[in-house]
């Protein structure tokens, strides 16, 4: 079992996770933001990177994973504690009973791919050799908020165009 | 929808992640390989890792997944087609579902940890957005039996090693 965090920690900890996320946003990403701390220190970070990357598995927590394994010289990531802003989705949640991670902290749901809550309770299977204790709901508001907002640019963003291109259309 | 394969297409495209999983053996590795093919050509493939890089998330599909991601410089993998020797894990077909891939081969089901067939059926999953065209069963003894070979090996070393302790601690 991972060590203790006080709660303290734990918000810190999601802050940083969340900062992560801002600079997913900052670079067009969809803003999701991880962190991996192992006995108190920083181990591993990531956001999100695929359409910078091109790269499908380009999610917040992998790159964590990976850098975390990379740090610990061990791909299992024992008396580990991930953040992460949103819910994993089944590629995340695998990593992470991959890499024998004890403990992951998230802030909102994704209704649409959560694999821990949401669709299904993955690291929780007993069926598998290893299970996760999962907190969730820290920094909920925020890490929703920036997610619904990079949306609605987004929506907003189309619509504009397609105005745009409408007019020009009308004006030839 | 990827293109349509000829039988013999199919089987040399599995022999070869087969060639893959027989490289992750030669290295001490669970013997387990991958390849994407795309319009009839070769733009991924893998073999497991994660001892040699001690690394999570190095599994032979995430690897040719990643490549193949690199090579079309897409995070989508449409008109790609997945050969790999054993049923994929939750992070691998998580990352299927990442990358869009429409169509997914595979050798021989694994009980314990197989996410495609055996615990779960995430790749025809209706509530996510994309489902996966799933075939089974190709060189299944082969991949089968390189893997049940492996584990009866690793078993046999560590009797060894504790029969030989116990040797010497009985001659000291």
């Amino acid at each position: 079992m991972a060590n203790d965090l006080s709660v303290n920690q734990e918000l810190y900890f999601m802050s940083l996770a969340y900062e992560e996320a801002k600079k997913a946003k900052s670079m067009g990403e969809v803003p999701i933001g991880a962190i991996i701390v192992h006995k108190n220190q920083i181990v591993g970070q990531g956001h999100n990177l695929r359409e910078k990357d091109q790269d499908a598995t380009a999610h917040a927590e992998l790159i964590a994973i990976q850098e975390a394994c990379h740090t610990l010289k061990s791909w299992r990531l024992w008396d580990c504690q991930l953040f992460v802003t949103i819910e994993p989705c089944m590629m995340c949640s695998g990593a992470i009973i991959n890499s024998q991670l004890p403990e992951v902290y998230f802030g909102a749901r994704d209704p649409k791919a959560g694999m821990v809550q949401s669709l299904y309770q993955l690291l929780n299977d007993r069926r598998l050799n290893h299970q996760v204790q999962v907190h969730e709901g820290l920094f909920q508001k925020e890490a929703s908020q920036i997610m619904q907002n990079f949306f609605r640019e987004i929506r907003a963003r189309r619509k504009n165009i397609k105005k745009s291109k409408q007019i020009s259309r009308n004006s030839e």
